[in-house]
């Protein structure tokens, strides 16, 4: 049997609410691939296994947090390791199935930003290399993607799918906005309490966290849902 | 293993016959929504997301009963935090899914009216704000609802689909009539026992919740799964 | 980790048979109900959901069995509140599903005979009304399901669908006979002993009750599910 | 958390290998049944049945293993009377799906012999009747099985599908020769130590069976699910 | 409740991520499969299978690790004993669906080449044979493997499907190149400790193995999805 949550825990109820969230996230986004168009099929099962993934560590991230009190950082870094490149190639799965003509370059490109933005974080909060370098590579990592995914806007313009359009448009200003908590959570919750520059509210870092996930995963995932029930209609 | 109900726990009894009606349910939702017709499909899969959330709460509820014999008041919280604004897009949806002319500033002011009712319940209840303000509050967004799926009459009118109409009616009158539970616990179960006007049966109230539970998402789901049918045919 | 079955614990081994048997069941009337014609699809999805439920109580009922050595006799209850009603619902899905011509009417006869039944049965037990009352009452809610199908003959006479009549027959050979096993139970295992007329064998009427649901809802969907397999040949 | 399988300890290995091939199994015969024609589709569903119903009791012998170091024969029986019926009544599905007239005695027949086979065996080991005799009624049933499969040679030979024939005698030999594991198991594990002529190594004996179960359970299930492909192409 | 992952645990981590990818995997195999044309489904449900095998021995494993820090060896046997011969029909599978004519010689050929190699490695672990013999057995087996697959080339090389031509190729670099971790870890991990030439790093050797598994399980799985959509589209 689990810990049961406390009433007066917000923070353990906005890792429960999320997790419960992924759950059923996973199932619509997999029980709605089944009757979308064969082109979309693919990016709604990428887009479930992005909230299966996060199901699975939000369960296990709520019951650390129950057990002992902390941030459950490791879980959110495997979380990250796992389902960020899957939303990186969700944006290749999109242009392909949207029939808009785009080199299998791109798909490398966002890989490797990707893996540069997450192998900075990760190095630099292990101790591999200074922090403060660490943030550097995860950063650079970064603006290649922001980089990669608004360059598209060439390729897109020409198609005249205005549908696709607008979803693409939400999608890259989640990746701008909504990904930019993780650099702050990496400054605020990790680089300025090491340098002796004030220490960060654990409770507030991971309610933003479990937010952020809520729209960086499932709103994500919706408005892929959207564009593909409107294509396949 | 879970501790065993005992048999003059009839309140344990009602939290175990709802969380086995809501498994039950969910498996039945899912799997007749793949053979409606495409427009009703989604209807059903969100009438089945909710009876999983409440599904997964009501196993937990139930355990937080056997283990404690308190309320579990948080869980019912966050359940409803998911699944209210879920029954509100269901109103959404069965618009579209009949084919009926229907702005999209319907689904906000129905999410805008649940939100609104959710943060007045949720924000007295934890003491954010003044539990007879929270309740106010709570109420207005009630109200937008109200006003909001029963002044859809004209635009319903105009349809010709009977079955479709009586769906829709009934579906109102759960809102209207099966919803009016949750402000009552809130008045008898909150409100009044903090201003010193007597307490609350806590019995008496969770088999009441459970049983408006069982209304509101149960019966709820079969009304939509039913005209899904007929209309499928 | 669950206890383990005892080699000599005939009893148990009654309620592990019944429980695995009632999970493959379950899988085996959704598996095979989404190859039948779509009238028939509902009443296999019903009849699936009759074993499920029952899976769900067996698995308890035969730990409370492992654990405690006495009568589930609770999750018995509930397990019938829940699962006889969607049985009693079968027989009219099934006259729809043969497209015999039957007024809303009998659903509603039909139900109202088992909560008769249900609650006489449970508020004689209970304690909440005199145990003789309630078995008063109980049989006569089983006197009205038994008219109710039985008196479907004249218009199930007027079908020449020889496979639905048969299976309609053998459906109400179960209800009549096989559920006589239920008030035998209220009478010999709580009715006779409360009065003094001597006790019940605890092991035998627990092995009675759990061939008697084999019977009522393993070999019952069975009938159903042959007669759609047949129908949508 | 269950315990863990010690690197020396042969007999749990070959525990875990049939239970977790059992689930593979499961998954499997039902997720090919799906692509399969109709005819066919019923012999794979009870196929996968088999290997479901195994498999939950693998899951629990090889915990009794680990935990007792003792034969789970309870579990071994339970999961036999469960999964050999359904094994004969394949024999009858096959013959239908595969177009061959068959009467409906042959169902009975089959499903007699089984029974009588299980009694003998059960009855033996129980004490309740004499272990020679118990012996001699279960030989009689597997011996009503052999001669009824195997004179189904004359309707077969008609058959012109040479596929179907040499599935179906491969399954025969499957219950002629893997089935004789069984008795064998009887009269050296159990028959031949209570007259004092031995006792059985308790480690070879589970093993054996393991790998019986393996073949007359996975093997015969991928002899059906192999002619029911080539069928459907 | 399984032991919490520490931050410092990068073993823990590796089994951890693997773990996830595999339950994803398997998923996602399974979910793709039902979209491709029939003549690749069943290559893409082995392929789910397995990935669904390494996820249940991965789980197992991670815990393992978790609680006593040591190898979870026999885990990692047990699974490569069902998963390689499921890869090695995999080969056979492709050049089926790919409708290049292959003999039922190459399966048996790869099935015997597959059951050596796992034979000599066991049982020179074990210790039932010289290490070095098991080694030299082991090797034997994986030849014959490279042999066949590469052997291919002439009935591959008249096929003029260039996808499936690359694919094959891509595998056949896997299992030369990405399998020999596995006899590395036999000379490292077993080999020379057990005669004095010093000890292997258990940590570096679990984070290989458990990469090779990814690579081997995951990549080969996908190199294969790749293939059947792109000849389904």
């Amino acid at each position: 049997m689990d810990l049961f949550l406390q009433t007066s825990d917000y923070v353990g109820v906005s890792f429960w609410l999320v997790s419960v969230a992924m759950v059923a996230s996973t199932v619509f986004f997999f029980y709605e691939g089944m009757q979308v168009k064969a082109a979309w099929r693919t990016s709604l099962a990428v887009t479930g296994l992005v909230t299966l993934i996060a199901a699975i560590h939000y369960y296990y991230m709520r019951n650390y947090w129950l057990y002992t009190g902390e941030s459950p950082i490791i879980y959110r870094y495997i979380d990250w390791l796992l389902t960020v490149p899957l939303q990186m190639i969700e944006f290749y799965l999109i242009l392909i199935a949207a029939k808009i003509a785009v080199s299998s370059k791109v798909f490398w490109r966002l890989l490797i930003g990707t893996l540069i933005m997450l192998f900075g974080g990760f190095a630099g909060e292990a101790g591999w290399i200074n922090p403060a370098l660490g943030f550097v590579i995860g950063m650079a990592g970064w603006i290649i993607i922001i980089f990669e995914i608004f360059r598209g806007d060439s390729s897109l313009a020409a198609s005249n799918n205005e549908s696709i359009k607008s979803a693409f448009n939400a999608l890259r200003i989640i990746v701008l906005v909504g990904w930019a908590i993780y650099p702050l959570g990496y400054i605020f919750g990790f680089l300025t309490p090491m340098i002796g520059l004030g220490t960060v509210d654990i409770n507030a870092l991971n309610i933003i966290y479990n937010l952020a996930d809520f729209v960086n995963k499932i709103l994500f995932g919706l408005i892929i849902w959207h564009v593909a029930i409107k294509d396949s209609a």
